[in-house]
């Protein structure tokens, strides 16, 4: 298999690291690297546009059969600059982390992990975005087992089309992790508050400071999922329309383009 | 009316200004502009987490009764900014643009723009991302003029619940504009092709330079309703996880979390 793995934590990140040398000791794999050169968390989709990227090759730290890079854009750079520019063949999998931190819920709007591994699914390219649901925890290994179980089944039994699965992966040794299961987002809301402080010039600004209120916490969930020890996947599309409010806008007064009712409002 | 503005473009941009004086015109609305103090286009929805933020005031190019700020962050740190740190009351719209392009399709995953608007949802504010479909096209006074329509249809016949519209207005004069119609978003695909270049120096560098692929587009899509004339509205939600995919995999062998099967993979 070829697979194209990124993240967002940067080429230096330990859990990248963890996750080409798991994929690279199985044999057979072709694993190319391309990450950012920094930490690149919470980008986001983002992509450079007004820049040109640069691309750096890295030996340090990764197993000589893994080609790795440094790249100077975000993880959605890098992964549709490894498709596009790097790599000669289709990648079979894009496999994107593994992320020191959790993205669950709501949150994968803001995450550099999962917009990697989205730039895969945008291509038809079945993708994984994998991560380690703590700022702590230090030890990657259960999370890439993981990653290493998944990639066998899937090739075993493929799913009917690709998709892009979230595997969070709570912070645990393997034999306490409890399983692995279907979880759909939660929604995560935020006290989102902003601290205000005085610089030693005098001048005011202010930093992002809030914490995740987990009240009601969807008992489906992936954020419930991780907190009671099991490994959640959640598939991901790239399709923000929120079908569910189609009725309620026509009925306020908006007609559907292609009924034929066009331009009522 | 209580109003937060915002955009990608930058507190600069022509758009927002025609905005913010449409706003400003109506009267009895309360109209607070805060935006990227430069460019921030196809940021998604990244956030600052590592730096702190600044504000300034800004004068000039706004109605004396608008009160307009430029942030250091991106649009996302702009509207969160806003709602926690600025605004003494929570506004009853969130409002971001006028941008200058389409934000059309898969592309609002990329957008800045999108991403503002979505900050206020996430908050349960209702909100508005509106865009001028075009790069060059510099009138924004019609897409102006479909804002305070919305708004003025909106205050008199409110939606049941706090919704994020996507809009979208051709560059067209108001009576060339055929109507308003609900439309779904089109998956958008890019042929993505980096050029490969080099710099004065003899150093590779790569710049994105793909275009978008129209081929088969979805009748019933935004990208369609915009290119026959219409103003495409479409309500967008935060939830990326794909419920069509949970049936393929709970027979491809996962189990949903909370169905009391869970860990039998």
């Amino acid at each position: 298999m070829n697979i194209l793995v990124s993240n967002d934590d940067g080429i230096q990140a330990a859990g990248v690291r963890c996750l080409a040398a798991a994929l690279a000791q199985i044999g057979g794999h072709q694993v190319t690297v391309v990450c950012p050169d920094r930490e690149r968390s919470a980008t986001g989709h983002a992509l450079t546009l007004h820049k040109p990227l640069r691309l750096e090759p890295v030996r340090e730290g990764f197993p000589p059969e893994v080609q790795a890079w440094a790249c100077s854009g975000t993880p959605s750079d890098c992964v549709k600059l490894g498709l596009d520019g790097l790599l000669q063949h289709r990648p079979d999998w894009v496999i994107s982390g593994i992320n020191q931190g959790a993205n669950l819920g709501t949150d994968v709007l803001y995450s550099g992990t999962v917009s990697a591994a989205m730039e895969g699914l945008l291509e038809g390219i079945p993708s994984l975005a994998v991560s380690l649901a703590s700022f702590t925890h230090q030890d990657f290994q259960p999370a890439a087992q993981v990653v290493l179980t998944l990639l066998e089944k899937l090739s075993l039994k493929p799913l009917e089309k690709p998709m892009l699965l979230n595997v969070n992966v709570p912070p645990l040794g393997l034999a306490e992790i409890r399983g692995m299961v279907l979880a759909r987002l939660a929604w995560r809301k935020y006290t989102d508050l902003y601290e205000k402080r005085v610089d030693p010039r005098g001048k005011a600004y202010y930093w992002l400071a809030g914490e995740v209120v987990e009240e009601e916490v969807d008992p489906c969930s992936d954020v419930r999922a991780v907190a009671e020890g099991y490994v959640s996947i959640t598939p991901l599309q790239p399709d923000l329309t929120a079908y569910a409010a189609f009725d309620s806008l026509q009925q306020w007064g908006l007609s559907a383009f292609g009924s034929g009712l066009e331009g009522a409002l």
